[in-house]
């Protein structure tokens, strides 16, 4: 009987992960040439507010033109654990993941205070932290494990135990009301960066050695070792291999979260800003999983982290913080939130040089 | 009498810009090693947050440890003509000036709709537009003249005039009530790139032909006459001329007025937010005028106008937004404004490893 209703269960979630797929938007929601025309005829000289006019223009292919002012800002930070940290990847504990959610809830991260300073909800959620958190207010209970596999022994996680975070992820955007306006993402996981590490290798065909970094900050031994898991993990599965084998195989439970977070916001026509290494892992997954996404993806900042550009570069984003960062927890994304509401009021409310009456240049 | 007057005048300028320079205090607000202890007790890895860490760091020796939250936050946009654009230095004619001044007083420039994505207030002064904008609503006039002398022909303007826009700069700040916690910089001024390059060159030692650029996006031939004129100004200063004569041989209204506003802010203790390549042309005259201007500066963003780099190398300052902007009236500035809130909410309100029980890593 627990047999057959897990079966039923794996059903519902893998005809449920392809129906998300489906959902994403092909089509534009506006047509990029009027827009840039639009961007043109705005009181500037054409071209000089560099990037925040190609963000502006996204933006106006996702929402319409004008954008809404994107004044509900959630940021989604999923928490899991990793079995991989156990053989000492990373500078902290297994327990700091639990630890750190419970700061998440009282306020007293990063990513609270910086939420606060630019206007937005943070939902932390815990996917698969290796701690019974149940009992602590403010953080959504999701876990489908305690912490996956380690990756350097065997498979993380099952197909279907990802797929189970792939729909868990895509429901709690959609259970969030009013529905976020965008959408910023971003994780804790003690041992995620091993993970990322070689999901990047598996997704952008980049050799293992060229993706592998300090993470929060190990020393050359430690770095030396997580090079050598990252690249047996790696050897293990096939170069071609599909977005869920690839969470399974060397992912993550916050990971595969994520891509349901993204897929679900994308399915919303809502903008998904991209923080560190970990939730660009995420979003290579997802477009792996479901090409449509790309459009809606935004990058925030370029993390310290050296695999991240490697990650920006196959998607063809630009990260536009430089800000040397390497802390994760959405904490890059969220300080992106107010120049990507600047971009959607420039659409909104800037005026063009016939309504402001003032003179063109001579270009 | 007239001629008595003005030397009244004259005189009591000299005196405020001499005590403005002595109100600068000279003592940080913290104790650097002390904030830097706080700092890394905070639940992060250390360093993780890379250089919002210095920029924290920065507002805790303005403000004291912890800084206020910088709710606050006040763009000030300079306005004023110059004589070098009748050489035709600008894709723009040089009524856009003013056009662009009614612009910003109807909320409908960039940095219109950028204050508002950031919780800021804008404050539009005519320090020198050649044209009657008294009748326009929203726009502090503080005009000194109807526009520098072609800096071509010969000094822009005369040491007076300078200190008269100084002082004029510093009471625009101090009238702003409650005073703000924090200030960006920026500016409009048809012809102030070539103003700002020649300003650069002579308080940098950098050569003319590395500091000027396309501005507002100039054509090769216009390039080429801009980079003569700028040196051929350049020659005419000697090297190592202060502040004063700076501003006064190549110099612009709304510079002068810029370091009046750099002055009186610093002298209140508030961080000035400098945007791009005008507003550093001021930050590095007052820097020359008062060093203990300096601790009081932070950069936005990294303009796409080639003497940027060159000014903030001189000052210090790294910029974090890397947009590739090149607009000015203080669009990049006004970006900054919630990273910086973020920064001081990261000393307020962060948790340490003590007080959220949070494991520390090995180093």
């Amino acid at each position: 009987m627990k047999s057959a209703q897990r079966k039923t269960d794996q059903a519902r979630d893998t005809s449920l992960v392809s129906k998300l797929v489906g959902m994403v938007p092909r089509a534009p929601a506006a047509d990029a040439t009027a827009v840039q025309r639009h961007i043109d005829s705005l009181t500037k000289p054409r071209g000089s507010l560099g990037q925040l006019e190609s963000i502006a223009l996204r933006l106006a292919l996702i929402y319409g033109d004008p954008p809404p002012p994107l004044d509900n800002a959630v940021i989604f930070v999923l928490a899991a654990d990793h079995g991989v940290a156990a053989r000492g990847v990373s500078a902290y504990p297994p327990e700091v993941t639990a630890q750190m959610c419970k700061n998440y809830a009282s306020g007293g991260a990063a990513i609270s205070v910086f939420a606060r300073a630019v206007a937005a909800r943070v939902v932390v959620a815990d996917f698969g932290v290796n701690a019974d958190l149940s009992a602590i207010p403010g953080i959504e209970h999701v876990k489908i494990l305690r912490g996956t596999r380690d990756l350097s022994q065997s498979r993380a996680l099952t197909i279907a135990e990802v797929r189970r975070a792939i729909v868990k992820g895509a429901e709690l955007f959609t259970r969030q009301l009013p529905t976020p306006d965008i959408v910023a993402i971003g994780e804790m996981g003690i041992g995620n960066t091993t993970a990322a590490s070689a999901m990047t290798a598996l997704l952008t065909g980049a050799d293992a050695a060229a993706v592998v970094g300090r993470g929060t900050g190990v020393d050359d031994a430690t770095l030396a070792r997580k090079r050598s898991i990252v690249e047996e993990a790696v050897a293990r599965v096939p170069r071609d291999a599909g977005a869920l084998r690839v969470l399974g195989e060397v992912g993550g439970l916050e990971i595969a979260g994520l891509v349901g977070v993204i897929l679900a916001a994308a399915a919303a026509r809502r903008a998904i800003i991209l923080d560190g290494f970990i939730s660009t892992a995420a979003a290579l997954a997802s477009v792996r999983l479901c090409p449509a996404v790309g459009p809606f993806l935004v990058a925030s900042h370029r993390s310290r982290e050296i695999g991240h550009a490697v990650q920006l570069d196959a998607l063809g984003l630009h990260g536009f913080l430089d800000l040397g960062m390497r802390l994760g927890e959405a904490s890059g994304a969220a300080l992106a939130i107010p120049t990507l509401r600047a971009a959607a009021l420039m659409l909104r409310d800037m005026a063009t040089f016939e309504s402001a009456g003032v003179s063109r240049g001579g270009h």
